[in-house]
């Protein structure tokens, strides 16, 4: 939680963080400004003392709901430095220094995070490197205690994230009812007016439903049914028309609006109907879902879980990362990862994570099984709460069935 | 253009050009990776040869719908080094060492860009550095030179930006429309059905009627009246009700679905009347705005036209940033900005810059003038291309009006 920053600073030695960017997908920055939107802006958290954050003069108002000190480049010489130096990267060099001085941070150990286009501060920091020799820049250091401290969510994180899961599934459970009143016409999924439904079509009333809810879909959704099922990071064809009998893989991860929490979930579901074979993948998905959530538990290792569906996975003849590091066959991703303001956050439950689960972290469990030369591929994901006595709790329930009953 | 990053980097004296990171909200990824969807990789262009593409396997497929050749992780040995090492920071050193050996990159100049976490890689390229000491690794010097290719448009990426922009004013226009049927009730628009309409119940409409253009707005929009519109970064506040007779600022930015190109255009707008003050400040925008559009020419330096506005601004008792830097009253930005893939990108238009325009950029056109303590702001935005003679064009025409009339 955000108040472990100042013990987690200390015990990495760590005379400052230091924050880049703004707050429009950069989770490091919203962690520090969690309303507002800044298109830029540096913060500073020094052990024991609040964070103070440096924007432009137009951004100060923004910066100021945060209730955190503001102070604007204009008073750290921006204007000043641009003018003596008429060069803008002179300018910001000179302008850091200034704040580096001004923040007492001219020697020591500062950890530099955030998401920023990397060539201008690679430059920028390694002229203020030059100009203040006795600072030490480090990087993951940085990142590490920011992680450690965004993986364990306070009551009011969790409660954002269950609200938005609610909107998510009340979505979910009305794509399942509309496409419960398709029909089939040689094996093409067609509508009360006779017209194909092509996965396009669907994505769209998906992203129309989801902005009712007020939600966003940053990294869009996955709709992918067949070979693209069996390609976990493939967003489906837009152009496809859905199959009767053949599974679809519905991963949606939306964000609240204006940068905030995420939410991740994903069902599998087989329009009509489902070959014995596709039912057997899916049951032993289903089956390995359930073995996740009956494992995991607080002061666990994070890879716990993962290692037990391998061995689940593994002892029915499927390969695994494990058995065959960068398979495309078989259970080819990790079990499941941390999410909050970052949809991939810490812990990841992967192989060799030794890190310990704890109350309040918030994860993903989303075992899966992919072949995509047969066209197939199955996920169930839920996202879960590490509960206070240390359980997992599935944030939001929604049922796991497979075949999609047509009812048109 | 893209072709011309082999001159580019031929003049900078560059072995290689190194983009980091997925494609989304990564406008530098996306320039070499125009279609799918990467959730991180590394891009390598060298002078005269196609870029080459490292990317997870699970992105193999996505990747290849650039056309370029793609690599694996795998292939640079992570997994393999991963098992050695059992630590990923390291495995990814000695993944990103094996794919500079494999480029022939261990000696020489090569720069590094990409909007991605800065901590990880700069942690990452100073290990690297370490094992590689012949190497000389780059920040700015490559970004510059991939700002300078991205800030000439090809005919086709222009054709986008205007086909975007088509759909936006058609919505801009519905909006004009809609308010224009609204009443006034206490100084309040009310609806037909006698609802106050609130600045939150706009903004929801025009996300409706942009999605069903198939656009994204990823940074929101900018609907801000009174106070709120003299400040030009203010979003608007979703509860307060809209009110007669107070200009509006409406700045809307959105880009095409999947990470593709910008638009971005603003209108003020006063609903019903406008005081007489208003009136005049703004036809001093409109004026500035078109004498902006009589000044542009390829072959002058982006602050040309920056400094004409100023002129006129200042002639008229105006502060400026050349007369005040820093003010927050008057004309407290710049005047234009280049936009493609980002919404701010090469080049600028403002105060000191040099760089001469070319056929080919696509720019904005924005002048305003801010008095928050007077409760307003006014500007107008259009997006411009340099056309092949050098004139500018405002890609998309829609009417200036400032009075909006009520008909309800």
């Amino acid at each position: 939680m955000f108040q472990d920053l100042d013990r987690l600073l200390r015990e990495a030695e760590l005379d400052a963080l230091l924050v880049l960017g703004g707050t429009t997908d950069n989770a490091a920055m919203r962690y520090f400004v969690p309303r507002g939107r800044l298109s830029g802006g540096l913060a500073v958290k020094k052990p024991g003392q609040p964070p103070s954050l440096w924007v432009s003069s137009m951004e100060r108002e923004e910066a100021g709901q945060s209730g955190w000190p503001v102070h604007t480049w204009s008073e750290a010489g921006f204007y000043h430095f641009l003018q003596e130096t008429r060069d803008r990267n002179q300018a910001w060099v000179r302008t850091f220094e200034t704040i580096f001085q001004k923040e007492g941070l001219t020697t020591g150990r500062v950890a530099v995070v955030g998401r920023v286009e990397f060539g201008s501060y690679w430059s920028l920091f390694h002229r203020l490197q030059e100009r203040l020799p006795g600072l030490t820049l480090l990087g993951e250091e940085g990142l590490k205690i920011l992680l450690e401290a965004r993986a364990t969510k306070s009551p009011e994180e969790v409660e954002r994230i269950r609200a938005l899961g609610q909107a998510t599934v009340e979505v979910v459970g009305r794509v399942w009812e509309w496409l419960g009143t398709a029909r089939t016409r040689d094996g093409l999924l067609v509508d009360a007016q006779g017209e194909v439904l092509t996965i396009g079509r669907v994505k769209r009333q998906i992203r129309f439903w989801m902005l009712e809810q007020g939600a966003d879909l940053p990294y869009g959704l996955i709709f992918a049914q067949g070979r693209d099922a069996g390609i976990p990071h493939s967003m489906g064809e837009e152009a496809a028309p859905l199959r009767a009998g053949q599974p679809i893989v519905f991963d949606i991860f939306p964000r609240e609006a204006n940068d905030g929490y995420f939410f991740d979930f994903t069902r599998t579901w087989s329009p009509g109907y489902a070959s014995s074979e596709a039912e057997a993948l899916y049951a032993q998905v289903l089956e390995a879902h359930h073995l996740a959530l009956e494992t995991l538990r607080a002061g666990q290792p994070a890879h716990e879980a993962y290692d037990r569906v391998c061995d689940y996975f593994e002892a029915r003849g499927h390969p695994t990362l494990r058995t065959e590091p960068g398979t495309q066959q078989g259970f080819v991703h990790s079990l499941g990862h941390g999410l909050g303001l970052d949809i991939h956050e810490a812990p990841t439950l992967r192989q060799g994570n030794t890190q310990p689960l704890q109350p309040g972290h918030v994860v993903t469990v989303e075992p899966g099984l992919y072949y995509p030369e047969q066209g197939m591929g199955f996920r169930v994901e839920d996202t879960v709460w590490m509960d206070e006595s240390g359980r997992p709790r599935v944030l939001v329930e929604f049922p796991y069935d497979f075949v999609l009953p047509l009812r048109g």
